[in-house]
C-alpha cells in the first residue's frame, strides 16, 4: 500500500473537533449540549448579503478575477479607508476565507524549515497551516495572568534565528480575547523593523472590541508598510462563516505579487460568496452596534459567572467572542469528555474547547478551556450553571 | 525589506494569464478578442442550480461540515454509483474547487523533496500545487504524433526513484483533450501497484467524451482501491467554475483521514455553492446531452478548420474542450503576443494559450499552441479564419 506523507501524518487534527464523537453519543443519548466549544455565532447574517443572493442574476456561473471581483476590491478598500487605514484596491487580495489568506502568506514568505514566531496559545488551526507549509513554529507564552497581554518583546529577540521569517499575531485574539494596545503593535513593529521580519496581523476579530477599546490594525503603521500582512474575513464581522470570503492585505508589492501567483493557482474565490460579501458593506452602522452590544452582555454574564465558581481563574476578554479559563482540574481534556460522557444536570450538559491544543508548548494551559461566548444570554447562565455542578462533582 | 520565499520566487505565473495585459492594451484600442485561451465555457449553468440559490432560506450562514454537506456527500455518491463507480459518501470530502482537491492530494501524499510523474503537456497550475507543496514534477513527454496517448510504460520505470510517490495524470487530458482507453488505465494501475504509488487522476472533464466514446475512471478499478485517488469538480460539468466546488475522492483510509485533516484547518467548502452544486445534481440528461451535442460540432469545426491551414498539425480531441495544435511559426509566445499587439482583421483578433507553459520540459512544445473551443460555433469559424490570415501575414 502506498504511503501517506510524514507532513500528512504530522497535519495535527483540530482540538475543537476531536470531542465530536463524544458530542454525537451524548445527542443520541437525548442528552441536550450547549456549545461553548466553537466560534459560530449565532448572530443572523445581515439581509442585505442574504438578499443579494436571492436576486442574483447570474446565467453562467464563471471564474471570477483570482484577486476577486474589482467591484468588491474597490469597496472593501473604501470599508478599511473609513477605518482609517491606507488600503488600496491593488493592496487587496479576495481568499477563500481568512484561511486561506493566512495559508498564502505563509507560502509566499516561508521555505521549508524555515520559523514563525506565535504568542500562544493561539488560534489552533495556525499548527495546520504551518505544517503545510513545512513551517516550524515558535511559541512564546502569554500568562493568563495579563490578560494574555504581549510577552515581553525580549523574549521575542531571544527566539529570533536565522531562520525567523515572521512574528504572527491575532488581535483581537482567539482564543485569548485579548486586544493589543497600541504600545504593544508599536513595540512588535519596531522589532520587526531591526530584524527584517514580516508582521502577519489575524484581525478577523477586528470588529469585535468591547468597552469603547480602539482596535490598532497593524495597517495602521506607516513605517511598518513593507513588513505589515493583514488577514481579514466576512466570516465573523457579518455572521458569514459559511460564505468562505476572507482577504490578505499587505502594501508590500513583492508579497503581493507572490500571493498572487498562488491566488491564479487555485483560479477564484467563489463568486456566490463575492456577491454576498460585497452587499454585507452596505449593512448600516446599526447591526454592528447591536451585536457588539449583545456580545458585550453575553461576555459580562459569562465573565462574571465564571468568576463567582470556586476555583477557576479568568482571563477577561476586551475583543473578539472567546475567553480563556484556568479550571480547578487537573486535565480539562479528560474533564471536557467527562461532561459529555458521564454527566448531566437534567438531561443537559456542556461542551468546552480544552486549550491544551491551543498551546504549542507540550504540557500546557492542561487546566484551560476556552469558551466561546456565541449562545443567547439564558443558554450562557444555564451553561455557567452546569458548568458549576459539573465542578463539583467531578471533583469528588 | 524582509524577502519572501524561494518557494514564492519559484511559484510559476499562469501561462494563460501572461498575455492578459497585451490583451487589454488590445481592447483599450477597441480590437475585438475572441478568446481560445481560457477554459471557462460560454454554457448556461443549469437552472436548478441557479433557482436554488435563489430561493435559499439561510438565516445564519454558517460552516459547513469540513467534509461538505451530508446530504451532498450522499447524493454525489449516488451520482458516481449511476455512473457505475462504487464510491459511497465516505469515501468523499468535497473541496473548494478541484483546485483544493489537487492541492490536498499534493500535501496528504507527498513531502518536500518527493516526486511526483506527470504526462506532458499537462494542466499548467499542477506547477503552481506542486511548487506550494515542494514536490519536484518529473514530466514525461506524450507527442502529437498519436494524439498525446499515454506515453510507454516503460519510459515511466525509468522515471521511479524511492521519492517518487505519484503519477498524476489528467482525464480527458487539459490541454490535450486525450482520453485515456481502458489499456491504458489499466497499464498505469499495474505500475501503480508494482511500485507502491498512487495515481492521481483529474477527472473534472469527465462528462466531457465525444463519439460515444467511454471514459474509464481511476475508481473503476478495484484492484487499485488504496492507490486511487480521484479529483472532481462541478466548474465544467455543470458551467458552474465560480462556484468553486470538488472533491477529493479515495477509498484509501488513511488519505481520507490525512485530506480531512487539511480540509478541517480550512474550516469547511463555500455554502451557497454547495447548495447550488446538490441541486445541480438533478439537472436533467437532457442538459448533458445537447451540451455534448453543442461541444462535438464545436470540436469538428475547429479540427476541421485548422486542419484545412498550411502547415497546422492537430491533436484530434476525444474530450475535454481543449485541443494542441502545432502551428508553423517558430516560437507561439511571441505569435500570440504579436495576434494581440500587431494584427487584426477588420477589427478582430484571435487570442491563444502558447503551449510551452504547459511543458515542464524547458524548450519543448513552443510551436504549439492550446486552443479552447468554448466560444459558440460562428466565432469559432471566425476565429479560424482570423488565425489561417494572421499565420500568412505573420510569416511574410
Ligand atoms: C483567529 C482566526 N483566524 C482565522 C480564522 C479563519 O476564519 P475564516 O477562514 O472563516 O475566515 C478563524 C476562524 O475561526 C479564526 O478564529
Ligand atoms: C485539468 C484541470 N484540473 C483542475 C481544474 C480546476 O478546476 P476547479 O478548481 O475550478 O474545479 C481545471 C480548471 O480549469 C482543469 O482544467
Amino acid at each position: 500500500m502506498p504511503k501517506i506523507s510524514n507532513k500528512g501524518l504530522q497535519m495535527p487534527e483540530s482540538p475543537i473537533r476531536k470531542l465530536v464523537p463524544f458530542a454525537e453519543a451524548a445527542v443520541k443519548k437525548g442528552k441536550k449540549i450547549y456549545q461553548l466549544n466553537i466560534g459560530q455565532p449565532d448572530i443572523k447574517t445581515p439581509e442585505k448579503a442574504l438578499d443579494a443572493i436571492r436576486n442574483h442574476s447570474i446565467e453562467v456561473l464563471s471564474y471570477s478575477h483570482s484577486a476577486g471581483f474589482e467591484s468588491y476590491r474597490n469597496k472593501l478598500a473604501g470599508y478599511y479607508k473609513n477605518t482609517g487605514l491606507p488600503v488600496e484596491p491593488k493592496d487587496i487580495i479576495i481568499t477563500t476565507g481568512g484561511s486561506e489568506a493566512l495559508l498564502f502568506a505563509m507560502g509566499g514568505i516561508t521555505d521549508p524549515g524555515d520559523e514563525v514566531i506565535i504568542p500562544e496559545p493561539f488560534y489552533a488551526n495556525y499548527n495546520g497551516f504551518a505544517t503545510a507549509s513545512g513551517v516550524s513554529i515558535k511559541p512564546i507564552q502569554a500568562s493568563i495572568d495579563t490578560n494574555f497581554a504581549l510577552p515581553p518583546i525580549e523574549e521575542f529577540e531571544k527566539l529570533i534565528t536565522d531562520k525567523t521569517r515572521a512574528i504572527l499575531i491575532c488581535n483581537p485574539g482567539n482564543p485569548t480575547g485579548y486586544l493589543y494596545t497600541k504600545e504593544e503593535v508599536k513595540k512588535l513593529a519596531d522589532l520587526a523593523l531591526k530584524h527584517d521580519l514580516f508582521i502577519v496581523s489575524d484581525e478577523v476579530y477586528r470588529e469585535f472590541a468591547y468597552e469603547g477599546a480602539e482596535h490598532h490594525s497593524i495597517m495602521s503603521l506607516p513605517e511598518l508598510a513593507e513588513n505589515a500582512i493583514m488577514v481579514d474575513s466576512v466570516s465573523k464581522r457579518y455572521s458569514m462563516c459559511g460564505a468562505r470570503i476572507g482577504c490578505l492585505v499587505s502594501k508590500n508589492e513583492e508579497v503581493m505579487k507572490t500571493a498572487m501567483k498562488f491566488a491564479q493557482a487555485r483560479l477564484s474565490p467563489p463568486t456566490f460568496a463575492q456577491i454576498a460579501s460585497e452587499a454585507a458593506l452596505d449593512t448600516p452602522q446599526s447591526y454592528f452596534d447591536e451585536v457588539i452590544e449583545e456580545y458585550t452582555l453575553r461576555r459580562n454574564i459569562l465573565v462574571e459567572g465564571l468568576e463567582k465558581i470556586e476555583g477557576v481563574k479568568v482571563a477577561t476578554p476586551r475583543g473578539a467572542f472567546y475567553c480563556i479559563a484556568e479550571l480547578p482540574v487537573e486535565d480539562a481534556d479528560d474533564f471536557a469528555q467527562w461532561l459529555l460522557e458521564d454527566f448531566d444536570d437534567q438531561g443537559e450538559t456542556v461542551m468546552v474547547a480544552p486549550a491544551a491544543g491551543f498551546y504549542s508548548t507540550p504540557d500546557t494551559g492542561k487546566n484551560q478551556v476556552r469558551i466561546a461566548y456565541v449562545l443567547k444570554k439564558e443558554d450562557l447562565s444555564r451553561s455557567i450553571e452546569i458548568l458549576e455542578k459539573a465542578l463539583q462533582k467531578y471533583n469528588n
